[in-house]
């Protein structure tokens, strides 16, 4: 019993929507197919969520929203005849779509939640319909109707654990069940949904609650790369890795399966597959709690992201006084900012930040504080921040891998201007400049894949 | 004007007390002598400071303090009379080493504390006199009339700012002041010591208050060394270094000079300089704000220590997690416990404490509150854990100096579990267990200074 989930960009057009039917037909264990909302058929093209937000603003504005309306509609229009649905199982669809700005929404969080949802919501009960014409025993369940409930925060929910025991009653299903991502329903009935890219994380949840063999994957690549394929040609493709190394290259800018995804894979221990539907015979990358087979590589991938920035605190003594990073922390909470690292030294203090979470305002309201609360001889921010990762449960007890890194790195005259080693057995983080980033990225590779 | 400090070796016999005088008359522009207790005479000999703390601790418990008595007072007798110091000037010495008991105390702290000052006090009367009975313009200066006041903390006083311009007064001296180390008084006139080995201190305090040119501080090594002498044969000397750079050394084990006794000394700009009392035409070690001469090894010096711990902290999600770090940083600041760093990686976080801070019963109620507090789903202690710091102002900016170190340990198979470096610009730091800590100091050695 697989759970399997396709990502926008294998559900963007009838052609796209063939390949995921003859991906289901060919393993009959594949019963739960969670659908994302219909993605980009080409460069420059736009995605049908990136469309319903702009219908949502136009609604909320009281602009003319028809055409926004006829493009969406279109889009859904041109899957359906694709595979001749019959329109009066189509005409339901588009008559959802022209009357969602008429629906009432507690308010405008819950409008926009409810707009992105029928994305998915909509698309899911297409696909159930293109798989029922094309022969297939398959229908549309709806996360209610699924028992998902979720914490009630409209663009950012979370699971509530009572969910997977009523999830765990469509186990062993003999029909297809067509379940679309990313959305579920909090306790009062609202539309809430996850954060971007949740579709990945209604694939766990599901897999969990039925308790999956595995959960497969399926994007537009053969296989998660050890490194950003765009930086490096043909770079190693990862067979196997652990939840905890795809946690860890996760946070320094691998994309490809969204993180929070994991947290209900790792709880239920469900095999993650991610595969190509363009490319389904590739065996793509299995992400496991334990790896059966070790490489030959130390190291199984290097990730970089510049969105990072850093605040420095020098204060004399800084070492020996008790609340001075209490202080400081607290003074973050009450801002809502959470630190990503905090490396000090005797008299100095480095606090990096996920860029995102800061605007100019709230880095000058919080370097005010901190400076009133702790009186440091000096504070200041730096955005030129790239974290680098190398990350391997092989590298494990294993000796020298900082001095191959760091010498790969010196060898390209890379300034570190910051090393962390040592909270995480199966990781070493490096700080460089952002202009040193890439070059820095490929020299490992090179170290440690060549 | 130079300002001078004796330790207790160079003032632990008349032996040694002619070298101090030699070294005091060498110079005229040594007018402020700040002494310690004397120190021991030989190996298994017992400090001064040591035999009152255990008058005190007789004196507290109303046991019989003659025979440790009588031998303090030896210790005086024989250097008084290794000077022919007139028996009418030892008499009162000895008188108050005989009356310390008789006084009475706010509390048993103030009476160790005064115990205790009574080393450095009775000395620098012994040695005044001593001076003046060899013809030099010397008297004794006592913490109070220099104008010295301090918290009320009987055993870590910290000075009160407000003091230096009371010794400000006593600036431009023509005679020669020989005021004890160690002590001072606070508001009421209680004695109050500052931690142990605080003669440096008081040095460091006089020298700022009377703006000393320099800060002479004797002691029985010829210079700082670039790494332990017990480690390492014939290391090299450092001829300069920051303060900076002293105080990262200091702050993993080189105990050459007293950590916060260069507080005043930085705040004041003195320049301070380590001698040898038996070798005082050696020119010593400076340690001053910026250095003159670059020497060609990029790192100045190379400390490890062994007393620390780490507490190890594992929960899925941490670094989502807002408020976890202050959490934590606030049950230490609640037990009054500083930490030392605390790498983290994505999911996973450790704190490094001073050991000395902590007792076995505080760990668990430490892991007990943090456990109840965040939840992690792992959480221990490490006591195996050494640090090891590489320390040099050459080595802001310069591209290798992590390759070179993290070799030179590969090549001895030293395993890393813990690198930090970027907090500070000036040092690297290496976590290793205790068993491998002098070989990985002596590599690191051989790597940058050979």
């Amino acid at each position: 019993m697989k759970v399997i989930k396709f990502g926008g960009s294998s559900l963007a057009s009838s052609t796209q929507l063939q390949k995921v039917l003859s991906i289901v037909e060919a393993d009959d264990q594949r019963k739960y197919v969670i659908v994302s909302a219909p993605g980009k058929r080409f460069d420059g093209d736009t995605k049908v969520t990136d469309l319903l937000i702009q219908y949502a603003r136009q609604t909320i504005h009281h602009q003319d929203t028809t055409a926004v309306m006829s493009t969406i509609i279109d889009r859904y229009a041109e899957i359906g005849h694709g595979f001749e649905v019959p329109e009066a199982q189509l005409t339901p669809i588009f008559d959802t779509i022209k009357n969602l700005p008429k629906q009432t929404y507690a308010d405008n969080t819950y409008l926009m939640a409810t707009f992105k949802a029928h994305g998915e919501r909509l698309n899911a009960q297409l696909v159930a319909a293109v798989f029922a014409k094309s022969g297939l025993n398959a229908r549309y369940l709806d996360p209610k109707e699924a028992g998902m409930v979720v914490t009630d925060v409209p663009d950012d929910a979370q699971i509530i654990d009572s969910s997977y025991d009523n999830i765990a009653k469509w186990a062993n299903s003999d029909q297809i069940l067509v379940i679309p991502g990313f959305f579920a329903y909090n306790r009062n009935g609202q539309i809430c949904t996850f954060s971007r890219g949740g579709s990945d994380i209604t694939g766990a949840i599901i897999a969990r609650g039925v308790n999956a063999e595995r959960y497969e994957n399926f994007t537009d690549v053969d296989a998660i790369y050890a490194v950003n394929p765009s930086l490096v040609a043909q770079p190693a493709a990862i067979q196997e890795m652990t939840f905890r190394e795809m946690r860890e290259l996760s946070y320094a800018g691998f994309s490809v399966f969204h993180d929070e995804a994991l947290i209900p894979a790792i709880q239920g221990n469900i095999t993650v597959n991610v595969k190509n539907t363009n490319h389904p015979e590739a065996p793509g990358t299995l992400i496991k709690s334990t790896k059966d087979n070790s490489t030959d590589y130390p190291v199984t991938g290097i990730a970089s992201s510049s969105s990072f920035c850093s605040l420095y605190i020098r204060k004399y003594l800084l070492n020996k006084e008790v609340g001075f990073g209490r202080k400081i922390l607290t003074i973050l909470e009450d801002h809502h900012v959470s630190y990503e690292h905090m490396p000090s030294g005797i008299d100095d203090l480095t606090i990096i930040f996920d860029e995102h979470q800061l605007t100019p305002e709230l880095e000058s309201t919080l370097k005010a504080e901190i400076a009133e609360a702790v009186q440091p001889d000096e504070i200041y921010f730096t955005h030129d921040y790239s974290i680098l990762m190398i990350v391997g449960e092989s590298m494990r007890n294993r000796v020298g891998i900082m001095s191959r890194a760091a010498t790969a790195l010196a060898d390209h005259n890379i300034k570190l201007i910051m090393v962390n080693q040592g909270a995480s057995e199966i990781s070493i983080m490096f700080g460089v400049h952002d202009r040193d980033a890439d070059q820095a990225v490929i020299a490992l590779y090179n170290e440690f894949f060549k």
